[in-house]
This record gives C-alpha cells, sequence and structure tokens, in this order.
C-alpha cells in the first residue's frame, strides 16, 4: 500500500493519479512487476485494464476474478480502489507462499478509468469489458485539453493486444473497496458485506435568463438565473427526508455565466446526484426534481431545461457470492454488517456478467475523494482477510 | 463609433478590448491619431491615461473636463464607456469646424482601465488621477497570467511622462455614458441627468463544508457548503424589498469546491453587489445579509467568512453642472429626466476633485456588458449634443 501510495503522491498524504498520467503509467509498471515477479500470467486488454492469472489444477473450470482501480480522482485519497487491487495482489501472494492450490483460475484485475474524473465516463475499462460501454466510443472521449483517450493510452504503452471483452465464462467477481461512507465506523463493524448496490440518476438542469448591469436594473426587471438555480440547491436538499430512509440527494457542481460580480447571471447550471436502493424511489425524485425546476423558472419568468445525463439501476448481489463473502467473515471472527453500497464500483458492471459480491473496509468518518480519505492497517487487513478467504473459498482450495 | 468599434471586434457585433490588450492599445494608437489631426495637445499620463487639450482664449481659466473611458468588458459591447470617449472627441472636432471658441480650455480624456475585467480594481486611471489610488500599488497589479499592470504600460507604449494628477485647478468635469438601466427608454426620454451616483458595496460570503462522498453520505451527517450559499442566494434576491424603492441586490459570481456531480461541496463563496442611493440602506443590507449568512452557517454546523472588499459612499453632483446639463437638454428640446446612477462610473472619482455631473443616453432594454448592448445613433446623437452643448456652456464662448 505504502509503494502504491508514493507513485503520485500529493504533499499533504493523498494520491492525484489520474487516469492515463504519466503517474497512471508508473504505477501501472509497478503493478505487472509485481505480477511478473509472483510469475503469474499478465495480460493488458485493447482498453488498458490489466489481468493477473494463477492457473488452477482443473484446466477446464472458470476462473474467479478480485480487482479494482489503481487511478485516484485529483487529490484523492491513496485507499480508494488502491484498496482493493492491493489486498488481491496480497491474496496471489499469500497462496504463493503459502503453496495453497485451487481447482479454479484465480485473476486479479486493475480496471482502466474507475474515477472519471480525467475521461469521462468512469468505470470506464469494466464498462468496456463487460460490453456496457462501445470500444470505439470509449476510445474517442477527450479529456479538457482535447486529448484523446486512445492516443493516452498508446502514449503511456497500455494499448494491449488481448480483446477487452472476457476471454471464457468467469465463475464470480469479488471486489474489496473502502466504504466512502460512515456506517461501519458508526456501528463499530469490523468489516462490510456489500449485498447490492443503490440506483443513481445523475443529471443538469439548466436557466436561462439575461446578463443585465447589477446597478442599473431594477429588481422588477431582472430574469436572473442564478435565483431559481439556488431554489432548487435547496429544494434537492429538502428531496430525500420526503422520499425514502436511504434517499440521498446532492448538488456538488455548478456553473455561472458570465461569473462577474456586477452582472445579473445569465445562464446557470446545477448538477443532480440521486441515489437510492429503489429505482421506483429515484423515479419519483427526478419527477419531483423536475416540477421543482419548472416552478422555480416559472416565478424567475425564464426558460429551463432538465437533461438525465447517468441512469443506472439498483443491483441486487448474487446470495451465493454474498454468502462466501459472510462466511468468510464469521469464519475469521469479524463483526460484520450487511448493507448497500451508497457509491457505483465496477462491480455494478460486473454483476451482469457473472455472480459477484463486495467486500467494505471501513472509512474513517467516511471521507473519500479527499486526502484526509483514511482507514487504519488494521480495517484493511481485516477487509482484505476477508477477501481472500472468500475469493479461496470459491475457487475451491484443493491438493493439486 | 464604427471607427473604435472595429477594433478589438467580436464576430456577434460586440467588442473584446481589455484594458493595456494589443485591442486597447491599437484603439488608443487611433484616438491620438484623431487629436493630433485636430491639432489639439496631447498628454499622456503616466497611468496611461490620454489627455487632449484645445486652449481657451483666457490663459489662465481653469480648464473643463469631458471624457469616459475605451476599454471594454469581456465579450462587450461597443457602447459602455466609447461613447463618452468619442461624443468628447467629436465635441472638440465641431469646434473647430465651426470655429468656435471658448474662455476656459476644453480637455477630452480616455480614462485608463475603467471596466477593472483584466486588472482589478476598476475605475482604476481615474481613481490614480484624482488621488484616490496609489500610483505604485496600482503599478503591481497583476492579471490572470500574473503579468504585471506597469509592463503591459510600457509594453503597448502608454506608460507615459506626465504626472498622474492634475496638473492644475479643474472647473468641471462631464462625462456621457449609457445608462446601463431600463428607466429612459421605459419612460420614452430622450436622454438623462445624472445627479448623483448610487452607493454601492461589494463582497464575498465564504462557507466552510466538508468534501464527502455523495452517495455514501447520509443527509443527516453531510456539511455541505452549498446549501447555505443557495439560501443566502435567495435571501440577498428578498432583501432590497424590505429596503428602499431604489435598492438592488446581486449575486453575480460565486467558486463552488471541489466542483464535482458526486462530491459534496467543500468550499463554496458567493459575491454580492447592493447598492442604494442612500449609505445607511447600504450599511443595513449589509448588516442583514451577514446574519442570514451567519443563520445559514448555523444550520448546517459549518463556519463561514464576510469579506466586504470595496465599499463607495452615494455621490451627490453639483447643481452647477446639473444645471448646466439640464439647460442644455431643455434648450435642444429634448424630453429628460434627472435620475440617479446605478452602476460607478469615472464621475465618481472626479466628484471630489472638481464640480462634475453626467449625461446618460438611452440603452436598449438596459442591456450592457453583453454584445446585444444597443443605443440607436438617434440617442447617441441626442446625447453627444446634450453634453456638447453643456460643456461649451460651462467653458463659455467667446469671441476671440
Amino acid at each position: 500500500m505504502e509503494a502504491q501510495a508514493a507513485i503520485g503522491a500529493t504533499d499533504d498524504g493523498g494520491l492525484h493519479r489520474l487516469a492515463l498520467s504519466d503517474a497512471d503509467k508508473a504505477v501501472r509498471d509497478w503493478f505487472v512487476e509485481q505480477l511478473e515477479y509472483l510469475g503469474v500470467t499478465v495480460r493488458i486488454d485493447e482498453f488498458g485494464n490489466i489481468f493477473g492469472r494463477r492457473e488452477g489444477t482443473d484446466p477446464t473450470a472458470a476462473p474467479v476474478l478480485a480487482g479494482s482501480h489503481l487511478d485516484s480522482q485529483p487529490h484523492g485519497g491513496i485507499f480508494d480502489g488502491q484498496l482493493g487491487v492491493i489486498s488481491a495482489l496480497e491474496l496471489l501472494r499469500t497462496l504463493e507462499e503459502k503453496d495453497i492450490n485451487t481447482r479454479r483460475p484465480i485473476e486479479v484485475v486493475n480496471w482502466t478509468n474507475e474515477e472519471g474524473s480525467r475521461f469521462q465516463p468512469g468505470l470506464q475499462g469494466s464498462g468496456v469489458w463487460s460490453g456496457e460501454f462501445d470500444l470505439e466510443t470509449e476510445y474517442e472521449r477527450t479529456d479538457r485539453e482535447g486529448t484523446q483517450l486512445v492516443d493516452e493510452l498508446e502514449r503511456i504503452g497500455y494499448r494491449g493486444d488481448v480483446p477487452a471483452e472476457p476471454r471464457e465464462e468467469y465463475d464470480a467477481y469479488f471486489e474489496l473497496h473502502i466504504e466512502q461512507g460512515p456506517y461501519l465506523e458508526a456501528k463499530e463493524k469490523d468489516v462490510g458485506i456489500v449485498t447490492g448496490i443503490v440506483g443513481l440518476s445523475w443529471g443538469k438542469v439548466t436557466f436561462y435568463g439575461s446578463a443585465d448591469h447589477a446597478g442599473g436594473t431594477p429588481m422588477h426587471l431582472r430574469t436572473d438565473a442564478l435565483v431559481p438555480a439556488a431554489e432548487l440547491i435547496v429544494n434537492i436538499r429538502r428531496l430525500p427526508s420526503t422520499l425514502g430512509e436511504r434517499t440521498v440527494g446532492t448538488v456538488g457542481s455548478m456553473d455561472v455565466q458570465p461569473d462577474s460580480i456586477n452582472i445579473i447571471p445569465e445562464t446557470v447550471s446545477v448538477t443532480w446526484d440521486v441515489r437510492d436502493p429503489s429505482d421506483d424511489v429515484i423515479e419519483r425524485a427526478i419527477n419531483q426534481l423536475t416540477a421543482d425546476a419548472k416552478a422555480a423558472a416559472t416565478r424567475e419568468g425564464i426558460d429551463y431545461e432538465v437533461d438525465e445525463t447517468v441512469h443506472t439501476s439498483s443491483v441486487r448481489f448474487d446470495d451465493r457470492c454474498v454468502d462466501a463473502v459472510q462466511q468468510a467473515a464469521d469464519t475469521l471472527g469479524y463483526d460484520s454488517m450487511q448493507m448497500l453500497s451508497g457509491g457505483a464500483h465496477d462491480a455494478s458492471h460486473m454483476a451482469p456478467v457473472c455472480d459477484t459480491a463486495m467486500v467494505f473496509a471501513v472509512s474513517e468518518e467516511g471521507k473519500s475523494h479527499t486526502p484526509e480519505e483514511y482507514t487504519s492497517w488494521d480495517d484493511c487487513y481485516r477487509a482484505a482477510n476477508t477477501l481472500a478467504n472468500a475469493v479461496v473459498a470459491t475457487a475451491e482450495p484443493t491438493e493439486r
């Protein structure tokens, strides 16, 4: 964990390792080196996903896959994604060290661009590999400088020649991730057993006012795009309490034009992020939010637009994999709880491909996407141990 | 007007001529050429303010000054400031053409950086010249690229050698400007007689929350910096109605950090712009706004900061100059109205130096700081004619 955290480290103990940057290349090189040192087979697919495969004793058995992502948010932390990849790597090391064999092959994976900070959308590598996203479309995505993703893949030497798709049928996928929420710490649990992922809607509401002079324009003649946007922000904050116990609604980003202290805002957009375990609740939330946007725009006498950009249904993991994780935690004597993930993960894309489950590690104060993100080494160990036992049990330990 | 509007023109008929840019240099060269062609004495002071002086018949008489500014907002219009300089130039041309002499000298001026878009603060050239601002402090201002103002003055060749201060006592200052508000058009007036400038307060409120994950953080554990900011925006919109008939309050600019769709905003700042003819009302507005910020931050359980950055008292112009403008409009048979300016102008800095007044030209729909800013040539003519007659009357026409 310390070795990977040093690559792209920030002065405040965080990590700035955007997908396909020089730092991402460096950590990929390090990861491949670790895999090669273990003597496992390394494959890099045409979207840069890195697989390390340790063969099983049964050449016809479907493999068990485990992993996450090594890229980070801008000035993020050192655990988000990284802990899942390093734990999977550590599992392979332990099997080698202890000379443990399994019937099924075990593969570990580092998915390309989970974060979606530099190139959108996120969950990109797993999205392409699972067939959810189109390879050529994702190749053509550009960052803010206009650089194409495929050119960056080439530049850092990670446009592999293996097709970005399952080479065979997979038996199961396990992903360890930090919780990025406060529940495990608040309930003093050792580890989380993730039974599914809440549904999510992302979108943007844009209001169109008129850019008049802040000094010369009397209040009653204004059409100010920021006022309805502000009303909508307050409404989105209140929305969850009228819906479900687990509903969350957030405005995280906004754009104000022309953004000058003495000009009335002409065009203002606000993003939304709404999540709930129930797809029906999400639909009601978006309907309410759209009605609120309309009411606010009408009060101001201006036009508006509502645009949903991402909509993912909630995911329910398979009992078989959830049980494997639960059993691992129980066997190890850990105090665990079953829970839903509030964030999307590469596991969201894997669930339709094969049986899937996740392990959550405790996140101190639930902090994430910031250098303050923190999981104690003890909590890292407990989550990694749970992952390892679940994977090995599923891969069926055997005498050679 | 068309000649100056061609220098730094944008495709949509607007003007992008930031202070001390190449376009600003080009229009200054053109302006100096026009003055030299008329045979008047051109002086460029050490802050780049350009003066053209036509002598009067009495070598001991204090001069009358008229002008405004040729710089523009980013993608602004072709009238804001420009019409005042061009009208003053046209006045000199007419005096030459008609061979009219005045007892007092008449000077025209183009003030450096009125807009304050590239280098802050605005009203900079008149501020230095009037003694309100310190020359060395203003020389050291930097733009977003870190370029110092004095270096840009040198680069475009407009760091003159005349001290940036009144060379003698001035008798009066007149400035023609577009209204940048809707009153003249709404009341179907030909021209506005400006009796003063409202007071103004600019500032910024910053809220400090916590950047947690939008998916994993339940609503009741959030400290979201954007929610109190949004409540404050709505409050500032409602504020004027509880204060004065002429009070205006605007949030024009804001900053949201880290500004990511799935991260709860950690730091959010909103600007304020509050104006009123009464300094007392402005003080009450700032007190109310500060209380609102505190209440919103307290509800969210977070810290906040209130920082007033600009505070200018209201200005009441001298009756002598206001009367001269009124008389000029009456003599020309124009339907006029007396009014306050909602915006600050270089005249704000001139009022403490000598008797001052302003002429307002009709602004279609009050639009300004946008390419849609528009004043018909007829309205330009009426305002320029009013300015010319007020200046000449004050300068005392005489036989040589």
